[in-house]
């Protein structure tokens, strides 16, 4: 199928941007170095690929994700980088066939871990954004708690996603470092084996953790585009012109649905500006001839909650459909 | 089943003020003086008690909620709210067991609609906002256009989207004014019997309007609430705490791929601010005591683009779900 047949809003993959961005990581990072997070595409499919490349461990931000994964056959070592409670989700995991590592914070998630016939975890520890995490002074409280309890603690876990988005590399790298040591700190209270932690703006620098979980690098966003990174943007959502105006605007057929909105609006890979995103539309200024009918490719400012849109990615070359992956990660 | 044994996140729908709401709304603008758009909640399970309420009419955003809509047996008279030039969505369109009407805006949009062998249509009118929507002056060269292609033109459509949401009422009736006056400019060139505008903060304002579009009005917002309007709100997500820090914060199980955030951060019911939003957390202050485990409910700043990401909503009465409505309608 060309790429002009797809019905629009339709999510598109560069095959060959991202067959670079895979391949770029993979070469900084490889094997079990990089822990894939499918948060960022919801993919098996995709998944797959970065499993082909030696990638066997993967991270997972929700149940569905890890449940997901263990049905398609990546199941090898997926990391729950998430604290979960809910026995029926606790039981889910307990059941699959396939190896899962649960990160805990305290007691009650550690308690649930037990009940949930969990059998490995991790310790989350906060090394900067106030979200999940133990304190850095109870990682090793929990982790003799834990293994009391019956549960393999194969190491440590903390993101420093308060560093990834830096533009500055330096301030990028010194936040980081500074995140690290409370990690380095936690790890050698808790031990193991595993020392989890990174980002795509990170990749690089983050010279403690044992795994990096980036997971953005594959299809990349306006956002991250701005860093100094070697990864490419893949990502677009193609939309068709259904409005001309002739006060210098035209309105395309994609929106509020089809795109994440916490990092602001999309950019039209023309470089048009892009004004207005309505439930099912963009309004951008027009410089150059447009009518009803055209095509055109909106990048998305953040990747993951534009991703968890769509039912399916198109992954396209040379203008022709090469394969079509269901989104079949998302929801929960 | 007892809402505290959903797995979270959940959307749920408050049974009592949906009920409200219908049934305000329905006394201010009944049969067929409403045309409620199905695009707010996307699911013909509420549509249905719409309908039941007496209005058969109803507005879509998209070629999907048609073919949704017309599958549930609600296809008496849908309206698109929304212009398409795709043959293969206007072939799912001219083959359904429904009547439906389509926008039309330019002689590319009426051509396609002839091509796809549309019956129906209405003028689409811009009336304030830049996006789709003809020039008032080319509404009638466009109307006969449409008839001399064999299309019945039933009249007219201007929506008053820079209206709806202002606090000032005064000055949201005045915006309004202005902007039916074009519309009626518009409808004197074109005729026909619909007069298609008006939203949820607009519904008792626009008295030009034979038929209000409004579709939030059922489930509400918290951008919404903020104005003068006898609605409820109806709509939240279901949150499970994960993690409570000493440093006087909770995190809980739902993010960026559970809510619509162009409008901003969500709310918590119990008024706490939420800080941080993440792709599967959100971060908000606590002053009374929380645990892990503990439900929040999180009020979404636009309904919208928050049900689009759920696969189904509880509607809850008395801390028991008394029924799970698919969202049927979403994707493309």
């Amino acid at each position: 199928m060309r790429v002009e047949e797809l019905t629009t809003p339709a999510l598109l993959v560069d095959a060959d941007a991202l067959d670079h961005n895979l391949r770029t990581m993979s070469a900084a990072l490889p094997g079990p170095r990089l822990r894939p997070h499918v948060k960022a595409h919801k993919c098996t499919g995709l998944a797959g690929m970065q499993a082909r490349l030696g990638h066997h461990g993967f991270t997972c931000a929700t149940v569905r994700e890890v449940v997901g994964m263990a049905a398609a056959g990546l199941g090898a070592d997926l990391l729950l980088a998430n604290e979960v409670v809910d026995p029926r989700a606790l039981d889910r995991l307990g059941r699959l066939d396939a190896r899962v590592t649960v990160a805990v914070d305290s007691a009650a998630t550690i308690e649930a871990a037990v009940r949930g016939r969990i059998r490995e975890v991790v310790v989350d520890v906060n090394v900067g954004i106030p979200r999940c995490g133990c304190a850095v002074e109870d990682a090793g409280r929990l982790a003799e708690l834990a293994q009391t309890g019956g549960l393999l603690v194969r190491g440590v876990m903390g993101y420093e996603g308060h560093a990834v988005g830096l533009h500055d590399r330096a301030l990028r790298a010194e936040t980081t470092e500074v995140a690290m040591e409370v990690l380095a700190r936690a790890h050698r209270e808790v031990g193991g084996d595993v020392i989890s932690g990174g980002g795509t703006g990170t990749y690089d620098l983050n010279v403690l953790a044992t795994e990096i979980q980036a997971g953005s690098y594959a299809l990349l966003d306006t956002a991250y585009a701005r860093l100094d990174l070697p990864f490419r943007q893949a990502l677009s959502v193609l939309a068709t012109v259904i409005s001309v105006s002739a006060s210098g605007y035209a309105v395309a057929d994609c929106g509020l649905k089809a795109l994440g909105m916490d990092h602001g609006n999309p950019s039209l890979e023309g470089g048009q500006d892009v004004y207005l995103v309505a439930d099912e539309h963009i309004t951008f200024g027009i410089d150059t001839p447009t009518a009803v009918g055209d095509r055109v490719r909106v990048l998305p400012a953040h990747v993951d909650p534009t991703v968890a849109y769509h039912e399916r990615m198109h992954v396209v070359r040379d203008g022709e459909v090469v394969e079509t992956w269901p989104v079949d990660l998302r929801g929960w």
